[in-house]
């Protein structure tokens, strides 16, 4: 695979809140962001914006990339209400006529716009919506358990919590202490940082189970698998896709996923966050008919903590579930390492 | 509405087994149903071969059921393989030429077959894909449980095993009793049945409760929903859908479907069907944070066993539970109206 080199469009909505995607690509694929196009934010220091991402610039227009040699322009926010935004769509025709491809993770695919599609095809450049799923995924079979591979599923206690970089964060650790890990992408933006996995949330619901599967058994040849959990199984909304996803990757061992300072889910504040020891008997209860494992460690996010406090809600963890716990950010994911260790096949 | 007059083909495959489909719209819509198709049984006596449908006549082609006046036919079971033999094609064009609505619950989409579409176009015809899920199923935003109708939903140890039934006979039942009550259909032949109804297992699996939910808030004048549930909270490949229709229609009561014959769950040997306290414990903690609900009664399937060991089962049911129990088909669901009535708003 050709290496890429993307153009990050983040027009007008560049902070850590509206950007999310934009922000893990630049965390996580740091040498492969060529420059974010952000008309509003223009010439500004992109670190001091976001944190992250020092020496990136941020410019106007596709043309100005061009001496950067991008190979794609990856589309990281949801456009307001939905639709696109004619300044967006400038964007995406200027980057297909200079011969650059697309990665989207909108849930309106780009692919199927008329235009788009046309310029794509006039330019024999590839559009990849990355929610799009393909129609061969089978219905779950059971089969993941087979496979040798240790299989360790993230699960949280709610949504955009932290589960997606914790799978990495553990991957990237675990490659480093020279175990043949790979990263197990079931969202948008693990899918982009990846480079391939399965939009979960975007199966026929019949098939949650067996999307899952699918990417257990394609890489099978792996000695670890982290797995992006989705959701929490408590949502009102979303619980069905992290059910399915816990049956169908049948995982040797979770880590459970949990910010501290949030009381309630997001977006839904009538609903307080659960403690984590009645999480920990959901979860192991719920995967022990199909898939017997166990929660082995806690991952909190201690975001706009100072590390004194971090450490404060990190002792509070262990003492509560008995069980190793860390911010992967602040402290990295040693703990969890060395309770994997001793499970790899 | 006019009243239907349904043909239902089961071409070469009417038993118990293969013609599920026709055997409940058969149970369930009698007086709506003039003929069965099916060139192999032609002329034999239908209750003989399935045990009901008494006196509806089987024929080999469309063209003998048309002094009958039929409205539409129905396609009630799969094909082998997947696609339409050619003799089912056959029946299928002289259905529409004759200007026969069309009732589908085939997984490929018979309305998106162009020689079928272009025959239900020129002859003014409806071809009714019941698995076909429209496009404006919203997010799940947890709405169902401000309604003030009571929502009883039928969960299960396994998929079919008798939830559609069960919820069919308590809406019948109640009905019965005066109430003001509504069977909700989440599957394809409870669709077919009622008339209505979303096929949750075919909804994008992000939408899996907002489906649920909207089939509530449509329905929310009735005083009673008689919820028809889908697979099993622990099944391999199901449980996604089945944990997303509980948090999404947000029942105040469950009714445990389960067959005490069964040991094992259906197409997974390997798995045994779970103690109903494990169920009852599991379904009731995953209802709680988001709806908190009671399991209100047991639902045993008891076909194949004569009366004597059915009220055997039911007595061990209820001992180990202390639940009421009881065969819907055998001997009635007034158990259950006894405890839903209560509950009534």
């Amino acid at each position: 695979m050709t290496k890429r080199k993307l153009v990050i469009l983040t027009e007008g909505r560049l902070d850590v809140f509206s950007a999310k995607t934009a922000v893990s690509v630049i965390r996580y694929c740091r040498e492969e962001v060529a420059a974010v196009i952000d008309s509003v934010n223009a010439g500004k220091d992109l670190e001091s914006i976001i944190g992250i991402g020092k020496g990136i610039p941020i410019v106007s227009t596709v043309a100005e990339t061009l001496p950067l040699k991008p190979t794609a322009l990856l589309i990281g926010i949801a456009p307001p209400g939905g639709m696109l935004p004619a300044e967006w769509r400038k964007h995406i025709t200027d980057a297909l006529k200079n011969k650059l491809d697309i990665i989207s993770g909108l849930h309106c695919h780009v692919s199927d716009d008329p235009e788009f599609s046309q310029l794509a095809h006039d330019h024999q450049r590839e559009i990849w919506d990355v929610r799009k799923v393909s129609e061969d995924i089978p219905l779950g079979a059971v089969k993941a358990k087979e496979t040798k591979t240790l299989r360790i599923l993230t699960v949280g206690s709610d949504c955009n919590i932290g589960k997606m970089v914790t799978s990495i964060e553990i991957t990237n650790a675990a490659k480093k202490r020279g175990i043949n890990a790979c990263f197990v992408a079931t969202g948008q933006t693990g899918i982009m940082i990846e480079g391939s996995g399965i939009a979960v949330d975007h199966v026929i619901s019949d098939f949650i189970s067996g999307a899952a599967e699918k990417l257990v058994l394609d890489r099978a040849r792996y000695r670890l698998l982290s797995i992006e959990g989705q959701g929490t199984i408590v949502h009102p909304a979303y619980s069905g896709v992290t059910l399915g996803l816990l049956h169908g990757s049948a995982p040797q061992g979770l880590i459970l996923c949990h910010q501290p300072a949030r009381k309630t889910l997001r977006h839904f504040a009538d609903f307080p966050i659960l403690p984590l020891p009645y999480l920990i008997e959901l979860y192991e209860k719920l995967a022990q008919p199909v898939h017997p494992c166990k929660v082995l460690g806690i991952s909190l996010n201690c975001v706009g903590m100072s590390d004194n406090d971090a450490l404060r809600e990190i002792q509070k963890a262990e003492k509560e579930t008995k069980l190793p716990a860390t911010d992967p950010i602040k402290f990295g994911v040693e703990k969890f390492i060395d309770v994997i260790r001793p499970l790899l096949p």
